[in-house]
């Protein structure tokens, strides 16, 4: 794969003279089509040691419009980083609609570092590689445009070009032992980078292999490249059409996603839904709630001790229709909770920073460090949800937010977070009391809205919505409770109860 | 001070549960009436271990709506945290206008324990208390409420408290080590605490000292002093008028401040401003350029690299007219360092998120972490000239900024930051050049807008205000420097020396 780009390929001073200003400028123009459209430009630059990641970086940095770009490095994990899952990191940096955002390193470079150490195996490596592919095809489908650029050099032109530096005082970067290694390594590197390269170079995101010998050649390329996939992407298109839609081959891989799915519901018997099956008799009475409330409330406050000693987080998902009692069973394990141990996310409308990124990085945001919960009152699930039913997202976004979902919440498992997801239900006649209840207590009356009736007449729209969500977001690793909720005391309990199961299952 | 709250005053249950409904009620009611405002509440709960400290921010939660709430709590420092001055940690999470936060702990629990543990001296508590009443009196003037609770607990009760606690295993709270060091402590602390209240309990946010034996009388006793407050805030004046301005006894302090700034101008000369001194025919030749750009681009390269081995820090603030060449001159710094130690912030319009807190949250955000640059292209000076000169910004609020400003740029000098500020200065002649210059060339003509026009037709308003800001906010820790900026070239190397000369300064 490398021998197309140890081809020995350079300008010389006057070539890269005669090229620069006009590249530049209209890198300028592309820029500024740019910020004036939702899509942001994610450029990866990784590649072998010594072949001037950071010179490229620089370079960027000068021709480009810093107004409108940021250069996202990574250091050492810090132990905010550490206690979330590996993506959170990726995730909190990622630019806004309309700037450009120059990563270097980022989600290759551990994946392919441990494989060349011996650290992992082929199966993880592939593994890795099978999650970046997802994170970026779903950047890609929500307007991103991603160029992946690996920087080749020779084995001999490494050892060459990292003597150099060693000597130069001024040489902007530092070689470290950990070069050295990589010297060592080179083979194994580029087998790790041959394979990251084969398995991940989509037409969504694609890779693109910069001979680096010279570094007039490869800064030029790197810069028309840039340009040529820019105007590709703002130019040809009309601008208020820029954002893709995932073609129909995409379309056609999510679908077959979906089929893979655990779905424990039977979809052809289309009239009815899931919620349909919950049965509204559940109830408690007062005195049973009051002693069950007090135990049930003592073992989670132990756990959640627990919990927070071995560092586990938790993150607890309430959804449910208005005036369901989300709020009040919210209310019942913050109570049995140390303030120090949660935080409560009530989601409402979007901030614009929020609104500048895919619609999960506002969720991102408040993932949990180590040891303590969030309670999202509402959540990602909006997408499927309200999202859907007033096509405030296109079929294809809400479709694809299922595998979506699916991957964000399986990162949160395998990170060791507890993900508890409640469906909190209620009957639309129980729903109407309640809603004419609020309206009589005078310090109730702002929780209920005309929009709050509006989305009442939507019922079955909404009812069809959840059952699909539910099928196709129940997985083994994060299943959905559902939860029978006309009578608050018994939902409570039950909520409480389910979600000291699940730690207790965690802590096991 | 503290034998007013050992009366032993208490509420049966009865008495309890007759007032609970309308306070909550009434609570709820005023934060509907808060969230309408632009104003935030800040609530500080404190005082003696064993107190009860959790349960009342439990009891607040539980009381209030959570979707306008957030309590804030605070762990040992996370490394992110320590890379900067201390006060980032209680910036980034302020709350927004209109929403309530609650600090479990927050600025004054440092100076207490250091204190009562015998680490510091009654000075570097005074220091201490003097920086967070500066703090709390920025945020009062902002239009943030704050409150502060002390919980009081005689040494007879707080021993009681906490062996019950121990033997509880239901406990809400763990009890640990540390406590029981501060029942020794107990009367070092309460001196700690007694000096911190008599000099931080101003009119603009008080404490409130709470007899917490009786939990009953505690939490209502809380939830009624908050509801007083807020019902005064929010409901004796009319909402439009809520921000609440300097007093003019606050005024006065604040004039008294400004004159203790070492100011190099004398101000009596009113016509003319420092700007008309600076030496518009400093120029460099294009050959000497090259030179002295090579020499000095690798000096700051090796200084920077320094700087990171010894984890400092830098602050580079760049400000100045339209055109002045600021862009250049980062360019020229940028293109000496390290991609991965720099990140180049360019001031422009304030997202939502930034418009819902005080203004110099927003730069406190970018602040750098241990070892790394941040490029400030235009900064918190906006404060003091475009928001002065455009009357975005009312007078007591640009008055009031230069404090403001120097106490920030203080906390990061303390905490071993380099702040280095440049303002780049043109002739009025030259900057018309550049803008016809400008709109000449393609690429170059969307950095030029009408606002840059309309900038230029209040160029002595500017100057004026310049003057001002380079009188009052060039400290000895923190001095501005001005640069002639009609040759380009000289400007970028005149930065670029002082800058090294200001890291090597810092380095030895």
């Amino acid at each position: 794969m490398f021998r197309t780009v140890e081809l020995g390929r350079k300008f010389t001073k006057e070539q890269y003279k005669a090229q620069l200003p006009e590249l530049r400028a209209e890198l300028l123009q592309m820029q500024f089509a740019l910020s004036k459209t939702k899509r942001s430009v994610i450029i990866l630059i990784t590649g072998v040691d010594g072949a001037g990641r950071g010179d490229v970086v620089n370079a960027l940095n000068e021709w480009l419009d810093p107004r409108g770009l940021e250069t996202i490095s990574f250091e050492r994990l810090t132990d905010e980083e550490r206690e979330r899952p590996e993506f959170w990191r990726y995730w909190r940096r990622l630019p806004e609609r309309g700037r450009i955002g120059v990563f270097f390193g980022g989600w290759y470079v551990d994946p392919i570092r441990e494989f060349a150490y011996g650290e992992s195996r082929q199966a993880d490596l592939d593994d890795a590689l099978a999650i970046n592919q997802r994170f970026e095809s779903m950047l890609v489908a929500d307007g991103a445009i991603i160029l992946k650029f690996w920087l080749h050099l020779s084995k001999e032109d490494q050892l060459k070009r990292l003597k150099k530096m060693e000597k130069d005082p001024n040489s902007m970067r530092r070689v470290s032992e950990r070069d050295w290694k990589h010297v060592d390594l080179y083979g194994e590197f580029l087998q790790a980078a041959e394979r990251t390269i084969r398995l991940t170079d989509t037409g969504d995101s694609p890779w693109y292999l910069i001979e680096s010998k010279d570094k007039r050649y490869r800064d030029i390329t790197i810069g028309q490249t840039l340009l040529d996939v820019l105007r590709k992407h703002l130019v040809q298109l009309p601008v208020e059409k820029n954002i893709a839609l995932p073609s129909p081959e995409t379309e056609q891989k999510l679908i077959a996603k979906e089929d893979l799915l655990p779905s424990d519901v039977d979809l052809s018997r289309a009239r009815l839904t899931i919620l349909d099956q919950i049965d509204f008799n559940l109830h408690i009475n007062e005195r049973d709630y009051r002693k069950q409330l007090e135990i049930w409330q003592a073992r989670l406050n132990r756990l959640a001790w627990a919990a927070n000693e071995k560092r586990i987080s938790s993150v607890v998902v309430f959804e449910g229709p208005d005036a369901a009692g989300k709020g009040g069973a919210i209310r019942r394990i913050t109570q049995a909770l140390d303030a120090r141990l949660y935080r409560v996310i009530s989601t409402a409308a979007p901030t614009d920073e929020e609104r500048a990124h895919h619609y999960l990085w506002r969720f991102w945001r408040h993932i949990p460090h180590a040891g303590t919960f969030t309670l999202y009152d509402r959540s990602w699930y909006g997408r499927v949800l309200v999202e859907r039913v007033e096509k405030f997202a296109s079929e294809g976004e809400w479709r694809r937010a299922y595998w979506e979902i699916n991957d964000f919440e399986e990162m949160l498992v395998n990170h060791g977070t507890l993900v508890a997801k409640y469906w909190v239900h209620i009957s639309k006649e129980e729903q109407l009391n309640r809603f004419k209840e609020r309206e009589q207590i005078a310090y109730k009356r702002h929780k209920i809205t005309d929009e709050d009736w509006r989305n009442r007449e939507k019922w079955d729209d909404y009812a069809h919505s959840v059952n699909d969500m539910i099928a196709r977001t129940s997985t083994n690793y994060a299943p959905w409770t559902l939860i029978s909720g006309n009578d608050k005391r018994y939902a409570r309990i039950e909520i409480l109860k389910t979600l000291c199961h699940a730690l207790e299952k965690m802590l096991d």
